[in-house]
């Protein structure tokens, strides 16, 4: 039974930092880096990747809205059509950053709103997953599995990392509790240390109402930028390795 | 006796254009597409490494300052530990971009103040000409002859095509006659292809004074954002082609 | 019978330019000047505040989401709460730009997806209005009659300019004909002259499918970005003096 | 015997913060708030605004380069007649802001790379007076004694405060000790202490090789993103009111 613990990371810019990528990277399998348009800048994808090449931590790209100040939080109406030409730089971006250290990018993960957006509307989803292909098909794609975005990397013939997060409540219909709501986020290491061992053993989502989802899971994602994350994080890791879950990077995973 | 004529194109951003790069690809043999830095966005970017491929025309990354608002033009002080990620993130976003249309980025040439800057330091031409080789050592580097950053090319093996500027005055000491100063801008068609051929054949360029400065020429720069541009360039073209002299792109080129 | 040719202008940005805001200046009475954030910089703020000053045109803000590669046409998700701060900013900045050249800010008209948008959420609609109003309830708000912002203006004892558009079509709803959609621009001068006079005279629009939909009308939006914008400036202000109808600036309308 | 306690607050960007505002407010007499182009942003602004307003604590301009990447630090060409729509755009922008809470600007004090270049460069020195004096004569410019920017207020009729640091070290020529050099910055909050008592009551700053420059000092800087500012902060105000040296806000100081 494997699994990988991905963090999101590289989400200072400029003078500004966020979270504690030199704590969280000892502790996972694969990073997500934003890439220049949410957040992220060439200097501090640099040194991130720097630091996941010597942890040996896969990396992947973190595309997002050119949207700094929203922190690509905000949905921006898009056409489909402008999709690969906004992916297709963010990834070039910090693959040339990664060559530099020699490094290189093994997935993609969508950001923020985009994420949100692409995995609910197939024309957008196929819009990302088309671009991702045309770049290099050897590339997976990171998404919950059963998401529009999922089955679009299935159509264009990429591999999927199923991903769910051991750190956020789910509803009953599988979606994230929004933010805000009581639940919404696990802080309690512990408790996300127990859902995380839960979630690889039994592939399933628990809601906040106790149902069980059944649900692949491959990757699970720490929030890199909680104050509790590298506590979350630690626990996680002792969790799963007690439970005799290894973890490893994505390439590692067997995606088929 | 071959030369490639480059223009500088893709500089517009969002809803504004700079210049009629179709009317100029036609003409010429290479063409430096702005990055995201000082100009371009990744949709203007796909749309002209789309036109360029379709005209057989050589692409290249024109890597600048990260300051829309001055069209990296102002010199901003820059500490040259900065210069392999911004320039590897401007390449690579370029690359995967190009990679979308089935072209290829095959030289670097930077943009602006970038580009002064770096042809006039030695720190900083090294730091440019390092990143490049770093990241492909087959990309050509595009830089005046007898330039700190035409040295640099040099010193990290990478190859130069020397640049010469058949629509700009020259001073005595080989610089270009600073914008503003009478004689800076040659705008009659038919001068800017007599000094074009005078330039190719004599391997030199003339003065404002009229002194003649031996000097390698590979390819010469048309201005792509002056009104007169395309029908520079037009004579040019017929006035090289008269010559005997041919026009090729810059992987054409014989640079050893 | 009076009313107030407006226009958008100073829609560049940097080194790139967007409409003829020097052809159109001597035919309107009102300008609405981008403020940075969708279109706009500080020295072209200033160059175009210092022209309209000089031409006898009042002057407005035409605030918009911080977006300029999308022309603030994007709709952007936006918390209501955000609109005091951002609409302040914008505001507060042309209006001491606009001190410098003796000149001052008399109106607000929100830009591209903001008004639209505005036009059509209450929620929105009111945290411009009370932004507006909070700032200076001396300026005036353009919207259209009837919408959400124009009620809102109401609500917080803002003077309302409603506005209209002699240069596009409008569908039976009252909303203007989508673009892309045949009849959606009126490029022709003197259609739109024909128009603009009727507009004024039956203060009421007449839609795609001829039926006559009475509307207050105090001001007409003539889009100075359109190629033909100049010479369709040029035969309203000829049908409107033909008609009798008094050109003036916002200031100078009896808004009650 | 007076003095402000000032410092520049309002340095975040979107999702990221910088410093501690709210534990440095009820410390300080006067705040300088970055105003977006440098850092700082609608929403943040707004806040800090607030803050500032319930704390008592008066509100200044911290106008920069736009160049968020760099923090507003680098040195970026720039033409003087660039300058007054810069500076008005910044302090009209928060200007505005602060009117919605009911609180008003007071003093102007550039950022970073500005301040540097306008305390050496008469012609920067003379736009920026020049351009604030065109704004609001009330206005008062924050500046080192001697600096060209002091002389500069002066020539415009600005009032000024003349601001030292008591948390950084002085070169003999009166100069900042520049960061990276031993003994730049003070981190010891009773060593600050003590500066700060010795700088107010000598009107004197002492230089690293312990010659003492005397200069006129009306207002004392606190970094308010360093680790240790709070602490500092709270040391330097005991201190000061140990040695019965009141501390006001900028407009309570007697500035002629």
């Amino acid at each position: 039974m494997k699994v990988t613990l991905n963090a999101d990371l590289g989400e200072g810019f400029g003078p500004w930092t966020m979270g504690d990528d030199a704590a969280l990277l000892p502790l996972i399998g694969s990073a997500s880096l934003a890439c220049g348009f949410h957040a992220g800048d060439p200097a501090t994808m640099l040194r991130v990747a720097k630091l996941a090449q010597a942890a040996g931590v896969s990396v992947g790209a973190h595309p997002g809205f050119d949207d700094l100040r929203g922190f690509g939080r905000r949905r921006i109406e898009t056409d489909p059509a402008e999709i690969p030409a906004m992916l297709a730089y963010q990834v070039g971006a910090l693959s040339a950053v990664c060559a530099l250290v020699r490094h290189r990018v093994t997935h993609v993960k969508p950001h923020g709103a985009l994420y949100t957006m692409a995995c609910a509307d197939p024309a957008l989803a196929g819009a990302v997953a088309g671009a991702v292909a045309g770049l290099n098909r050897t590339l997976i794609l990171v998404a919950p599995a059963g998401s529009a975005l999922a089955v679009a990397a299935g159509r264009y013939g990429l591999r999927l990392a199923a991903e769910a997060f051991c750190d956020r409540g789910y509803e009953a219909d599988g979606s994230l509790t929004p933010r805000g709501v009581a639940g919404a986020v696990i802080d309690d290491p512990s408790e996300a240390a127990a859902r995380a061992v839960a979630m690889v053993r039994d592939q399933a989502v628990v809601t906040r109402q106790g149902k069980v989802l059944p649900t692949r899971i491959d990757t699970l994602c720490l929030h890199g930028d909680s104050p509790a994350a590298a506590a979350i994080a630690r626990a996680v890791v002792a969790a799963l390795d007690e439970a005799g879950i290894s973890r490893v990077s994505l390439p590692e995973l067997n995606l088929g």
